[in-house]
């Protein structure tokens, strides 16, 4: 059994991961860690888990999570995680981390969309992106994952098979991408608010949304040249999922059939990827609450755009389902355990 | 007095349009023609309408329309309107076609899209279309109009001042739209049956959506040269709203400032388009039950894209608002009389 | 022209009340007071209104208010009208209060429910509660409206007809009410965030919903004797609208069919009470933005209980329509005017 | 492993059962039968499912799932499942089944109702009612289970206890429910049409639903004498959840604090049965995905009322969830097992 601490428990995100891990055969929590919830059972804090898990949650205590637990989840906002994930991993800890404090390998771009400097800089380089289906082989061996965005989990899984065999321009990259509430988190805000959020979309942070680094990193990467893409994300009146639509310029004529024979291909042995068949696209519900990113392949012959559309829970292979899946892969244990 | 005869007036567009033209100081409306509804009253039929209006539906009768009314509202589907116009044409009368029998321009065009033979194609060349801020002065002389569709008003609205001002390279256009329920109609079906579409986001028709023909030719119009466009409409899980998001290609370096300055100039005087300010994007809640197009301006530098944003109500602006909006001009009274 | 000055104007009933007295042609608005927007443009603050009103907010100022305006409505969270509407009436104006500052008659009750004493007792009995159907000939003397709140004015309506004909048992009332969730205002909260309100219903302030003494107060008087009901309101995932399920002991047999011919008759001449036919039953939408009470009647044989099913729109006749329909009265002016 | 067939097993129902029965450690599905799909894939008919199962449907062969099937879960449409009922049965199978055509005892009740002779009356007096909370015992020792309606199940579960108990009056009991969509099943409607349905609430088949007889069943059996409940279902614009408020009238003076005692201790071994602490009430997205059922218990001093809220999710404790339940108690394994 695989003994696990999940630290900031309460979030969308946490919640999400209790309830995979609750049917996971292979893992026991041994530590919900809260700080605003102190010493209160979790069923009392959240009545969705009261019969389901009968565990108070504690302070954080690295000491005690160190006896307790070999694995730690890290479900923090942003900026929080940095400092805990170093004295867990020198106590010998792996860590999975939900936040972006791991993912951007360069701490200069860090400063820029953050706002500080990073005091773990030196961890950036050992942390490994945990988007299986592209990192897989470094995962196994990682002792710290960077669990990826929602947004850049829809949107890599869409462009990075076209773009890392060279099919697309990498200059020339858009991704429309839409998103339910629950991906803002559990704080409520004005634009959260029920009745301003229902029965409305808009494009929300246009130019400055923080997972476009995220985004543009693993594009360069991958295109081995610095890619910046224009990313719009969009908030829709639904609790879960994310759609996300890319238009990217075919460097050569290849048919709408070619290119999805190459995405099947591509992902043919992917647990976790569905590559739809010909005039099928994906609709949210069909991964609503499954591990699953569903792609629906388009070609415009007039403009030589690929158009790719991809949909994802944002609470599960877009969070906890990812952190799941690179868990079973850290572990060695089946990558779909508990998970389907 | 304005005497009006709605024909069709049972689907969303022309309860709407019913809704608009109660509050309409110069307007009467003598002849609510709905072959389905024969007989029934109108708040029988639909007990929104109890109170507001007390009339009975009548089945078609053109003799008698054209004593009772000087114009005419079509709302029925595609392809029923068409017989129908010329008639009440020859009668003397005024026409305002929901439908799409009379925008597009080219009747091999209308046979590709809607796979018929156009019986009326001598109507397609008076036919006005009727996207007042493009086409006012025409709108003014005209006896038949086309309202536009509602994906369509709102990316034209986008994309046409940059367009028409060479701003923007034609040959590369995309539109990302994102629609209500409503725009689908009142006709149950799989795909709008609450528990598939609550909660779910999809594309749809992507590639055959009916409206690419009609956005291409006004694109292509005010381009001078033929245009195609990358159009992907999206179902939303709400009722009223369309937000669309254009990403075209700049020609030349112009700032996220200029450009928004361009676009309010542009529309200054435009009683019903409003551009946005700074770092402000539209919600469809703000136009909801209004008649306004907002417009959002963003410029993204690295990829010199102009990205416009665009919301519209579709059963407003897109359909019934902009009915009302083009009576008003064609008759000479304020153009925002009823709607504002 | 009734000049009017909306103190209070930014929660979701004074943004409808601006909504509603914009469209109405005797009304002009002469001052929005915002205490937190002072100095901004309303179209600023909600781009909802851009281009419909161009006004500033301004500051409480009660000289500056009585030289501009002959009505005040306050639109004041509860507890903070009270001090305000005594200051304007001996200015000489008249005040319609959207809270629940006026309506209970009985300052003790008040104390009880509010948690304070209230300032301006005297004021208390000469308020009128602006219910129309039932207190017209007062309201239209009256200086001083306690405008209903939302789920008294949809549960008296189903109510007091058979109540005050004697034809239920004044000791055995229960009502049962299920409200979208702009009733509980424009403050984010944790309940009302997007994803925890969404997708869910729940019953809240069970016993203890400061509503009770209202009702109860009215239930009483057209009883002529103390009555209690049980009320329980429930949240539902919508933006507008209440149905009010209301359960009634009869005192003695008495048919549906009787049962409906009595309510219709007793409201046939209410322009916006709409009683319905057989078997049918009122929905949200069909009152949605309008100033209507739908109401639909049924006997249940064996138990001989009365139901009553009754609709409004908690912002319109729960709120700003009954406000624009008491101000109607006030002044004389026909009763439906910029509300049809 | 038990083997099962599905049959029927496209509806909301049936497939919430496919995905609740392919995490269950003691199952095997081995036949899915539908005859509108026979020959396609599951994962073909309804994308969910890809990868998760890979089966084609089949047509209904009855030697053929007597081959390879212990245990029949039937999810047809109401007035199909009497007739291959009792066709397993005499194979030697098991059968759950999800309509109502075993739920009334009585074969004149099911005429009345349902409006045909039921051709199979013989097998009423076998079939047990599925409600494992009252019928444990029986549901061990049988054969075919007539598994709970999803309002009875809301609505027992909150009156039983007191009424088993002698402590309210079974001639006053009111049922006031509210629940999702998809209760409404898969068939695309007017009522269920997206626009319709969404941002609105109704009363609907007011005295006439079908749940009347079977609630008022279960009430006599446990009351003793022949109960007559007032039972309102409203449609809730949401995909899932029921909220289910009960009205009764205590025989004598009980506290809330004992009432709620009692009910905690009723249901403390209960493994799906959580009664809420003071001051808590359920909210259906706490047991969405779930089986349990959640109860808040509130007593009206003054009208010496006992209210009881519950809420399920219409597909888990009210079909699906309650259907393995019963399953897992038929075959002696644990009652949790594949629920929590």
């Amino acid at each position: 059994m695989i003994k696990v601490a999940i630290v900031g428990a309460t979030g969308y995100g946490g919640q999400e991961l209790i309830k995979l891990l609750l049917r996971h055969p292979k893992v026991e929590i041994t530590q919900l860690v809260s700080q605003s919830n102190k010493n209160k059972s979790i069923g009392e804090a959240f009545p969705y888990f009261k019969n389901l898990i009968d565990q108070k949650f504690v302070s954080l205590d690295l000491a005690r999570i160190s006896k307790k637990a070999d694995l730690v989840f890290l479900s923090l906002p942003h900026k929080s995680a940095m400092n805990i994930a170093g004295k867990l991993l020198k106590k010998g800890m792996r860590v999975i981390d939900f936040s972006a404090d791991f993912r951007l390998k360069n701490k200069s771009l860090y400063k820029l969309w953050y706002g500080i400097d990073h005091p773990n800089d030196d961890l950036l380089a050992s942390a490994i992106y945990g988007l299986p289906e592209f990192y897989r082989s470094k995962i196994k061996k990682a002792t710290l994952i960077a669990n990826p965005g929602c947004y850049p989990t829809a949107a890599l899984l869409s462009i990075l098979p076209a773009l890392n065999e060279g099919l697309i321009n990498s200059e020339d990259i858009i991704i429309d991408a839409k998103t339910g509430a629950s991906g803002a988190g559990r704080m409520p805000s004005d634009a959260l608010h029920f009745p301003e959020c229902n029965e409305s979309i808009t494009a929300y942070r246009v130019g400055t949304h923080q997972h476009i680094p995220e985004i543009e990193q693993e594009l360069s990467f991958f295109a081995k040249r610095d890619v910046e893409a224009v990313f719009m994300p969009h908030l829709i009146p639904m609790n879960r999922g994310i759609l996300s639509t890319s238009y990217c310029k075919l460097k050569a004529g290849i048919s709408l059939k070619e290119m999805r024979a190459f995405y099947a291909e591509f992902y043919k042995k992917e647990p976790f990827v569905r590559v739809l068949k010909k005039n099928m696209f994906p609709q949210t519900r069909n991964v609503s609450g499954l591990n699953f990113c569903d792609i629906g392949i388009h070609v415009d012959e007039n403009s030589q755009r690929l158009i790719v559309v991809s949909a994802i829970d944002n609470l599960m292979k877009g969070a906890a389902g990812q952190a799941v899946q690179n868990m079973n892969i850290m572990y060695g244990i089946k990558e779909t355990m508990g998970l389907i």
